[in-house]
């Protein structure tokens, strides 16, 4: 449960810093960033969003780019950011950007050479969240955000612990990844060929089968790149509707999948946080 | 004068575009960044603060990490990022990250091979804002800003041209080149050994020398690893105090050389520039 302090810098008063530690659960060494801001103590433990990048991407992506640290700090919330895969020379890996290290999908896997190392699902849901609270003056209160890959790991993550998480939101989701490539690819290739392993880690398959108890918000740009073929917000709202789950997907015009859209709504998603971070 | 496009994204409901072109004043192909805010139109050209990026940076650097679009946005202002040097295989360059390519120092060098290429003070000061002005709904007025070299850059291309910008800010700014590493092995290499020549060039002594018209805005963290043996702050409030120079130096405490400390500020260089820019 010790980590390493890497980097540390001021930002908006708080603190922006990067740890290592050994993970036990993907049997590596990892890293992660959070960023603490200056209101919190060990007698004010704040809440927290945990932020969950995109295919290629580390903790810094985020943490750079987004924007998100002076809404942060006038709130009084931390963010945490998750590396997107186990890494290291022994942890196997692809040739390809959209499998292996940099695109671990947030899920648990179980065919080898993957499953020795790539439980990115416990990673997140256990083993950081317990650091960070164990560590930091970080409250166990918490909610799930996240972009792309991670935009689907939010929300399966959040859909299925709904008594850790408060609330969930998404930038530019892979909303049905049992039927878009990126899904199918990195599923066959983690979880093998038996499809009913897949549907746990399928935001539209979860909310059809049940109600959502955890408001989503989803911000989309209609000129991303990724919309038709891998992302498919459509399937996202129709599931949502069968179950009347409080989901709202926003088309944000003109924007596309990059940091710059989420740099524009980003303050939005957290304001969205706070109302249930803060609730009673 | 012609410009091509070679990214667009949308942010903060206006555009950030990079464009290549060729420059005849550096003779080499040069990129550029523009953030274009939603009200910018032929009708309402809007006014701009033009961005010079310290030592290895692009015109990228400052876009990406930055987060000033939300206030340039709010205030109908366009920022304009400049290269910090010439580029290409052709133009001279060195193996060090403080000399030749990326690190331009917003001079016009007189020795060989720099000469043929090198002429930064002349792309910023003209050519760079009559292809601005050209091509976009932007108007002449304008105000200056940099970080670390291009702090210096910032300072020292208002002080000499107070009827071309509004007001001048920076961060971190390298203010008395002459007299330090970094200034002393760029102006030695571009320059040649006249130390006459250099004076053209440092802060401090554009500001011993005579009254600034322009306001000046300076942030400096005091936990900058280059405080104290590149930057020098305090010669340059010195020798402001000299002339009553209006030059305001803020030391921000815990704060580091990173972006991350740019950020935290920013919206309050943007608010400072915005008040002479909109002023009649």
């Amino acid at each position: 449960m010790s980590v390493k302090e890497i980097s540390r810098n001021k930002v908006f008063g708080g603190w922006h810093i990067q740890y290592t530690h050994q993970s036990d659960t993907l049997n590596c060494d990892m890293r992660f960033a959070i960023f603490i801001p200056h209101n919190a103590t060990q007698s004010n433990p704040v809440p927290a969003i945990y932020w969950l990048s995109g295919l290629t991407c580390t903790d810094e992506n985020f943490m750079q780019k987004a924007g998100a640290f002076g809404k942060a700090s006038e709130l009084g919330i931390a963010i945490i950011a998750s590396d997107t895969s186990p890494r290291g020379e022994s942890v196997a890996n692809a040739e390809d950007y959209d499998l292996g290290q940099g695109a671990g999908f947030y899920l648990n896997a179980t065919r080898q050479p993957w499953a020795n190392h790539y439980q990115m699902y416990d990673y997140v849901t256990e083993e950081l969240p317990n650091i960070v609270e164990t560590n930091f003056a970080v409250s166990n209160i918490k909610s799930i955000a996240g972009h792309s890959m991670g935009g689907h790991g939010a929300i399966t993550i959040g859909l299925k612990n709904p008594d850790q998480y408060r609330s969930i939101s998404a930038f530019s989701p892979i909303c049905n990844p049992i039927n878009v490539p990126w899904g199918q690819k990195a599923f066959s290739t983690y979880l093998g060929d038996n499809r009913d392993s897949w549907l746990e880690y399928d935001s539209v398959e979860l909310l059809k089968k049940s109600r959502s108890v955890l408001p989503i918000l989803v911000d989309q740009g209609d000129l991303d790149g990724f919309l038709t073929e891998q992302l498919k917000p459509e399937t996202l709202i129709e599931a949502a509707n069968l179950n009347q789950s409080p989901v709202q997907v926003r088309m944000q015009s003109g924007y596309d999948h990059s940091y710059y859209f989420i740099s524009s709504f980003i303050d939005e998603h957290i304001q969205f946080h706070a109302k249930y971070l803060f609730a009673d």
